[in-house]
């Protein structure tokens, strides 16, 4: 038997709301951390995403094992071979910022840093509901909308490393209005209160919920008559709480797709539930 | 040097108005044929279909070069491993028919079939316009829409073999109307003549062609924000007289692309005009 010795590394998905980091061993979580994402500014930001992190540095010493480097996941437009943020629609004051300087003082450990969808999608891949898949998207429903693709063993990034934005399908061309605006208006900025209403049973929030499955059958349709995955893996504060709304989405789907073999397209959720996206950060670390 | 026979290959896209078939010698077309489609039978149509290609066989006795197989390109949803066709749109006769079939009785070369759209980029990207990319969409705009990917040195077939379906895009959910149902509309079953009016300054035509161009700006954004290829090369009877149309595309598509690196794309038009589609049928045969 080959000896390796074990190596830690620490993964941060820095969302709208929260921050979640976990310690990870290379196959299960060690531990996990959650703060409340500071919006004020950067330099608060910065102390308390260190905050996050520095027990892990404790606990790796306790346990005589290294730390590796640090993944950190974001949502937004981002330069993964600059480490930057372009363009952050949920966190403004990281536009234009250089994410890895934010812990250059602190700690020595390389970091990288990715999409947080892509994030998600690799860690369901790798450990997750998706390990038997070859080429599957990867869909985030939360805050907003994000995409992802797997496929020749790989987070597929385009030519300009540009791809990834469902939420931005147009449908209603006639009000201009893009799927993901159409989904934060429906669900009044708080989907994931409104899954659970609708869930309860609550009919105003259920018809929510149905225009909302319709707009995202035909987000999934659009993607599925293009890139033909064998599997959309769906992730998210939303698809926590919403089988109600996933047979939703299926039924209008099904409707949109041209292919007959490509309506054998599975749509899952994630198994890895509220780590995923740190889980996946971590594994940006080899 | 090294030293090769010389052989040809035979390739033929059959459209719903034209089958145009090539004598191609790896490198150039040796001659070409056209036809218009027969539509009422079956076995009409297998009648023409080697009418149009016999003349070849001929030729390439005169020459003394062996052929050495014949490809099939056909718009519609096919079943490539099959060699059968599973839906055509515009020639219903050949519905659930194996292609490869109807050149039985007449010739024992080995027959392959594919997507007319996946002939078309393959010939653009093989001899044509596209030699010096790796990653490109191709769209063909005639009397339907139809969409191909080039990635990793071939066309990508997705996981059920059923991509390139841009034509099924939702543009406009509250009516459910369809991208290639709203150009068909616009269009009036005639494009190319609608492109030759709006070219020559007809107001009306015009008009029709700001709706088309929003429209499939639209659809290539949604492209480009999903794949994010190089380039996207444009064919079809449309593209070779409508200057005024992409420039429209371009605008609108402008608007909707969300990374700003992937606004860097090419829209670029086919270089093999009407024969690229068989000449990528052609290039089917290696």
């Amino acid at each position: 038997m080959e000896k390796m010795e074990k190596s830690y590394t620490i993964g941060v998905d820095i969302g709208g709301t929260n921050m979640k980091a976990v310690l990870f061993d290379g196959e299960k979580v060690v531990t996990d951390y959650l703060l409340a994402t500071p919006k004020d500014n950067l330099n608060h930001f910065s102390i308390m995403l260190y905050a996050l992190i520095e027990p892990f540095f404790k606990k790796a010493k306790e346990d005589k094992v290294k730390i590796k480097g640090i993944g950190l996941g974001l949502a937004g437009l981002i330069d993964q071979g600059e480490k930057k943020m372009i363009k952050s629609p949920n966190i403004p004051i990281l536009d234009g910022v250089k994410i890895a300087n934010l812990l250059k003082n602190k700690t020595d450990l390389p970091i990288e840093i990715d999409n947080d969808t892509n994030c998600f999608l690799r860690a369901e891949i790798k450990l997750g509901i998706g390990k038997k898949y070859k080429n599957a998207y990867g869909i985030i429903i939360g805050t907003g909308i994000g995409g992802a693709w797997w496929i020749n063993d790989k987070i597929y990034r385009g030519s300009h490393g540009a791809t990834g934005e469902p939420g931005r399908m147009i449908i209603d061309l006639e009000n201009d209005i893009e799927l993901e605006k159409a989904y934060q208006k429906l669900a009044q900025n708080n989907p994931a209160n409104l899954a659970e209403e609708a869930f309860r049973g609550d009919t105003l929030a259920q018809k929510s919920y149905e225009e909302i499955g319709h707009y995202l059958g035909l987000a999934f349709a659009n993607i599925i008559n293009l890139l033909d995955p064998e599997v959309i893996i769906v992730g998210g504060s939303v698809a926590q709480s919403s089988e109600l709304f996933f047979s939703k989405i299926k039924k209008m789907m099904r409707g949109y797709i041209m292919h007959p073999e490509a309506k054998k397209i599975k749509i899952l959720k994630g198994k890895l539930g509220q780590n995923a996206g740190a889980i996946g950060a971590a594994l940006l670390i080899s």
